[in-house]
Parts: C-alpha cells; sequence; structure tokens
C-alpha cells in the first residue's frame, strides 16, 4: 500500500458516495456505480439519490449527511447547481469529492460563477474537489474507476507503474484505451478537468510520495499557478521519472484549449521554461505520450545519449538513425579497437557499424553477440534493436536472449518491430520478457530520446 | 492494362525465367517460384539451373538460350559472379533481369567490379536490369513477385492505386507488410537496391504512363543522376503526386545509407532543392511514409492548407490543431456569420469554432451537420474528424453519413479514430466507405499536410 500522503482518501478511499445514483442504466451514475464493482474497489459504496430508496440492492440515501458516517470520498455525477448545493450540504461529512459534469467555467459566465461557488465552499469546508467537467480516477490500486464510459466501450489497462495526470478527460480515456490495448498497465489515471480546487502540482505531490507509482506522465493545457506547479514538480521528479505534454502550444490550438476546459493556455515558451526548471521531460503529441507510457513502464531512465542501433534491415537502420540525428540523440561511432574485435567475430557481410546491420543472415546468435558487445564497457547508453524477422535463422528464443543480455547490461534495451501481423505476433514475445517493442523506427527513437532526457 | 511503356517487359512480362530454380525448400529461387504462384502471375514461367533437369515438375533449362525463345524477364537467384555470367550469356535472348543476390558494390572493391561489368554488359546487349542487391517486383496488376521472404512470415497487400519504389529491400518488404495488415493496396512495388541499371527515374517514367497507378511513393537512399531524376519526377508529377522520403539525411544515417546500397548518400539540402523543383512531396521517416500510403490510397491531393476540425473529444482537438500548426496547416477560423448560422443550429454546450467541440453529447446528425457546414463554402481545403466513440448516441451509421457527405464535398475528409479495441474495429466501418482512418491525431494531420502539398 501507498504511504498515506495528503490526497489519499481521494486515490485509496475506505468508502466512496455516489451521488445520484439510479438503476436507470446509461445514466453516468449508473455506468459508474457498475464500474466501481468491475474494477475491484473494496471499501464500501454508498448510493445517493433523493429520488430512490434502493439503488442496485443496496438502500440509498436521500444525501450525504443522511450516510451517518464520515465519507472519504463522493462522486457527483447530478447537474452543475446541484452539485455545488451537494457539497455545501455535505461539509463536515465529507474528505473529497469528484465533481464529473460539465456545466461550469468552461461553458461562460454562469458556469463560472457556479465554478467559483465551488471554489469557495472546498476553502471553507476542507472537501477537496477533483473537477469539475472532468472523468475523474481510474486507479489499479484501489480500484476506484469513476470514467463514466461503460467497458464495452472502453477497456481499462491493467496494473502499471506509470500514472497519468489529464487535464482533458477524453484524452485520458483514449490514452487508457491504448494502453489497455497494447498490453501497457497504469497506477493511477486522475482527470482533473477544471481543477476548482486539486490541480496537477497536489496530485504530483501524492504521486512523489506514492510506492506504487513508478512515473508520472501529464497531459497539461493550462496551468494557471507556475510556482505551485514547479515546486511539485521537481519534487517529484527528483524521485522519479515526470514526463509532460504541453497541449494548446500553437495559436489555433491556444484557442481550442481555452475553450475546452476553461484554461487560459498560456504562452509555450513559459511552459517550457518552468519544466526545464523543475526537471519535467517535457513531450509532444499524443504518440509520444503513449511511447513514454510504454518506455517509462519498463525503465526509469537511460545514463546519456549515446544509441547503439542493430537491426536486419538496413533501410530501418538507416532512418532510426535519421531520427535520433532529429531527436538530439548521438549514434556514436564504434572505437576503432572494436571495430576491429567485432570484424574477427562477424562473417564479413555484416556491417560492423552504428547502425549495426546483421543483414538477411542474421541468427538470435548474431543478435546476441551485437547487443553484448555494444551495451559492454562504456560506449553506449541504450540499444535500439529492430529485429525484422525477414532473415529465416531468427527464431522464437530471440526476445529471451536479448532480455537477458539487456537486463546484465543494467541499460534500456528498446524493440522496434515494425510490420504486419507476423511481426505484431512476435512484439508479445518481447513484452513478455519486460522489453519494450514499438512498432514503428520513429516510436522506439521517441522513446530513447525520453529516456535519454530522464534524470532518475 | 497499363499502355506500352519503355519498361513494360519488367511489369507486364509475358514470361519470366527463374535462374537458380530448386526444389530446395528455403532457397530463395524456391521461394520466388512459389511466389509467382501465390501473385497470380499468369505468364509463362520457365526453371533454370544447370543442376536439374525438372523443378516443381516443369522441365529445367540448362540456361536461358536453351529455353529456345525469348525471354521477358529472368529472375536470377545466383551467387554474384555466376549472375554476371548469366545474364551475359542470356543476351540476345533476354529483355529484362532482376538480380536479387547481394555481393556487388555494397560489400566493397570486387563487388564493385562485378558490378561495373554488370552494368557493362547491360549496356551493351540492352538488357535491362532491376538491382543487384535487391527484392525486385512486387506487383498487384501483372502477378509478378520477387520479394523472397515467403507469405507466412510477409503477407502481401491486395491490389490498389499507390506505387512504390525502394531502394532499400527491408524498407520495402516491412512497409508492403503494414499496408497488408492496415488493408491499404498497391499497384506496383520496386526495391532496386544498387541500381546498376534501372534507377528510380526509369521506374518514374513508368509509373507517369501507368493507369494502374495513382501515386508513386519513393523511399530514397541516394540520387547518382540528379538533372535524370528530376525530369522524370517533375513529368510524372504533373499527373499523379510523387511522395518521396529521403533516408539518411544526418551524419550518422548518411554513414549508414552508404554502406547499405553503396550509394553516396549525398547531402541533404541537395535533395530537398530538387525535390521540390521536380514537385516532389518530400515526406520524413516509416510513420510518414505508412500515412502517405493510406492517404493518396485515396485522395489525389486537396486544394489547400486549411483544414477543418471536428471531433467530440476536446484534449483530441486540441493535440490536432497543435500538430497542423507544427505542419503548416492553417486551423482556420469560422466566418462570424458561419459562426451565428451553427450556434443556431447546435445545442449551447457544442463549441462553435474550429477545433468544433461536438462533446459527449455528439449524434451522427450533429456530426453530419458539422460536416456538412465546414466543407460547404470556400472556408476549408480539407476535414478531419476525430470521432471518438465515448458518446452513447454515436452508432454504426455515423461512416456512411460522413462518407456520403465527403464525397458530395469533393474534399478529402480525413478520420481519426485513436484508442483500443473498439476504435479498432470501427475502423473498418469508415474504410468501408471509402475514408482513409488513422490511429493518432499525428498520423490525420501529417497525411493532410501531405495532401495539401500536392499539386494534383
Amino acid at each position: 500500500m501507498a504511504p498515506e500522503g495528503k490526497l489519499d482518501f481521494l486515490f485509496n478511499p475506505r468508502s466512496i458516495a455516489v451521488v445520484g445514483a439510479t438503476d436507470s442504466k446509461g445514466k453516468l451514475a449508473s455506468i459508474i456505480m457498475e464500474s466501481l464493482g468491475n474494477a475491484g474497489f473494496k471499501g464500501k459504496i454508498y448510493p445517493v439519490n433523493p429520488k430512490h430508496s434502493e439503488v442496485r440492492g443496496m438502500p440509498c440515501f436521500p444525501d450525504i449527511k443522511a450516510i451517518g458516517e464520515a465519507v472519504d470520498l463522493a462522486v457527483i455525477a447530478v447537474s452543475s447547481s446541484t452539485a455545488v448545493e451537494v457539497i455545501r450540504g455535505a461539509a463536515g461529512f465529507l474528505k473529497g469529492a469528484i465533481v464529473i459534469g460539465g456545466g461550469f467555467s468552461e461553458t461562460g459566465f454562469n458556469g463560472a460563477a457556479l465554478e467559483a461557488e465551488l471554489k469557495e465552499i472546498s476553502n471553507k469546508s476542507g472537501v477537496r474537489i477533483i473537477g469539475p467537467n472532468c472523468m475523474g480516477i481510474f486507479d489499479t490500486i484501489s480500484g476506484v474507476d469513476t470514467f463514466f464510459i461503460p467497458r464495452e466501450r472502453a477497456k481499462r489497462p491493467g496494473l502499471g507503474r506509470v500514472s497519468v495526470l489529464s487535464q482533458s478527460g477524453s484524452f485520458a480515456l483514449i490514452a487508457m484505451e491504448e494502453f489497455a490495448s497494447e498490453g501497457i498497465g497504469v497506477a493511477r489515471v486522475v482527470s482533473y478537468g477544471n481543477k476548482a480546487d486539486v490541480d496537477e502540482a497536489d496530485c504530483l505531490d501524492f504521486l512523489a510520495e506514492d510506492s506504487s507509482t513508478g512515473a508520472a506522465l501529464l497531459y497539461i493545457e493550462g496551468i494557471s499557478d507556475g510556482r505551485k506547479f514547479v515546486e511539485s514538480a521537481a519534487r517529484c521528479a527528483k524521485k522519479k521519472p515526470v514526463i509532460a505534454l504541453k497541449a494548446g502550444r500553437y495559436g489555433a490550438g491556444g484557442g481550442a484549449a481555452r475553450s475546452h476546459t476553461g484554461a487560459m493556455a498560456g504562452r509555450y515558451e513559459l511552459y517550457r521554461a518552468a519544466f526545464k526548471k523543475a526537471g519535467v521531460i517535457e513531450i509532444s503529441g499524443y504518440e509520444e505520450f503513449i511511447d513514454a507510457g510504454r518506455v517509462f513502464s519498463r525503465f526509469p531512465g537511460a545514463g546519456g545519449k549515446r544509441v547503439a542501433i542493430i537491426t536486419d534491415g538496413g533501410g530501418i537502420g538507416v532512418s532510426m538513425a535519421d531520427e535520433c540525428a532529429a531527436h538530439g540523440l548521438i549514434v556514436a561511432q564504434l572505437s576503432d579497437e572494436k571495430v576491429e574485435k567485432l570484424k574477427k567475430t562477424f562473417p564479413s557481410y555484416f556491417t560492423v557499424s552504428n547502425p549495426f546491420d546483421l543483414t538477411g543472415s542474421a541468427t538470435d546468435e548474431s543478435y546476441g553477440d551485437a547487443l553484448t558487445e555494444t551495451l559492454g564497457g562504456d560506449d553506449f547508453d541504450i540499444a535500439i534493436v529492430a529485429a525484422l524477422w525477414g532473415p529465416p535463422a531468427l527464431t522464437d528464443a530471440l526476445p529471451a536472449r536479448l532480455a537477458e543480455i539487456a537486463k546484465n547490461s543494467g541499460k534500456p534495451v528498446i524493440i522496434c518491430s515494425p510490420g504486419g501481423e507476423y511481426a505484431k505476433a512476435k512484439k508479445r514475445l518481447f513484452e513478455e520478457f519486460g522489453l519494450p517493442v514499438f512498432s514503428t523506427p520513429e516510436g522506439a527513437v521517441r522513446a530513447a530520446a525520453a529516456l535519454s532526457k530522464s534524470k532518475v
């Protein structure tokens, strides 16, 4: 279990009240009740709705006070004005709330007034609020799941080491689905929306102390308190990698971010400076977000920027070298000494260079030897292995062999396995042995670039 | 059928001699014999090998002359020195040859001498040669398939409108596999390797006149005759989009390209200038190569750079707008007039802007209305629709509705469908109706950017 942090009652609640609970299928609160069951939440669940006396066979309470004992977390799935009243009425009986509905500052003047009210109630009562206009929390450790899209439409990822903080609910949901379908696990996921109270900095404070979290991955549209963010991010980044995507970087995107969660997108340059100051690894776009989720699930970082590329397909090797150069990675050349040694080991048609091209004559053994030689000593910090499955001598024993060498070296090894169904089937073999697999040369290099920026 | 072009005997041969033919399983010539059958080649096949009198139940000839009639194409799968002798001996009986084996200029001095000899024989005898050190031709029109990786390891794509020219065999093979697994078809694929004779310019001359080819997609490491390339590419680009990836752009990559196919990678800036002059659309990397294959299978180009983004997930909309800005696309704002009109049509919580955010309340109808309104008039050149499947009101009728509107508008509509299994299952619906589907916001935008650069 995670040590008690300031927001532990949000991530590991002992009890959850679902406000707006109903048996009416398809309603948000109904989906959430079901999700909590599916996610394996072990605490108490209290349905709350003045219109019902029973929901899903459980007694339903007219309001939170009526539950008769303090509740850790209320998930509030009612209209915006009712949500404000519910939290006001529950003050003293409630530690935290997730307000999932919209109708607040993202909709204009009236909504902004309601959100200000929510903020004031939180300040006065001490009830910590996630949202409004969010999807809340999905947590593989505690089994909390307030993402109100049913599982048949959006599969949930399994247990993993990366925690996700996202201002956008849809972005978080889509990333979760992608992680689920790619076999990438997560620890905690928070969609915090308009952040009337709890913001990314508060969540980072929790994640910094959370032993279940190995890396924090953020989707940010706008930050309102820059100093607070930098302090929290820097504290967290000292302990584990903090990776952030700033969306709304440019004119048009900035406009979209503004209307989307009611945040001023702010000037991109300020964000870059803040990330740099805090030791946050900046990434760009959805693809890099997924790449980062995949690679930081396996490795905390790399010791530097020197990349060894090993492949049996020259064109893919060249493409990776190009991409490395574009990302500031160094495709370092082998020392003359090592070249001499390797030329003796390998047949003449192998290209002993970087990229290291084993050609269509590649074998499991030659891959193993090339990886051992490049990772040994202090020539390289990361290896990318693109084993295309054309060469007939390659077998299903290759992944275990490479994983063993990777493990012994203590350095990150990234697999690139582009192509069709045959390559996709082989991907799993590498993943079973703990090596992250990317489907494109660019994905593998983006991951290496992110790793190389980690200070952990 | 394609009209007769200069190299028609290579792409649409009436007869093929397979030199090195054998029944010994796993040998290159054996795989090629099988591939020709699988690809549906309808012409005559002549096994050639002095060691056998029969191969696959067919009479086997000791050499090409012994066949007794002129052969359109010889596929030569023997050692490098033997290959040279075979072509020398067949002069006068042979129009074209594919030399698939390596051991030529990519291996050093002796190989380079053999390649020079090959070149001389070609010049003197008029035998046109593809290769050496290549995988040759895969052609869905004629059924030629000399890619010597068996189908259980590398599926072949179906019939399509994009033709691929690649200096790297492994790159071509991996792209073909990816196309096959993604349902993207191809017309002609050529891996031309060291190009002792036939080069990308010769192939472009053929593709320019080829009615089966709607777009030409090139992977280039180095071009030796820049003027010839620019002339051919410009001629082709006037008729159909020509899209090119220059690999080996940077230092390290440049080195890899050099040793890989024996070509001097040359300075990247010269290539950029040549592409620009010829009207070639430049792309970067494997991902953009696949994206281009997908989008140019459906559309020849767009009228300009103004992109409308329609989504039900704000965060994905913001991400796409960012990516558009990064690629020089214009996320143009709606006219005040149109905003007024649309605000009357749509509920207040829809964001009438660009990106156009239909939110979780999106319906098939609202998607249709938004697309109709944005594509109508002259405000936009391309639409990207990212329909995330969270909103419960979206149905399987959405793809047909959007496809109909796209068709009537005459403008390209690109679908972005990121996420997991649910989204992947829905992808097919769009594709059935002829709309290209991308799995990431970046992919969709890269495709839009490539389309916007087409002059066709």
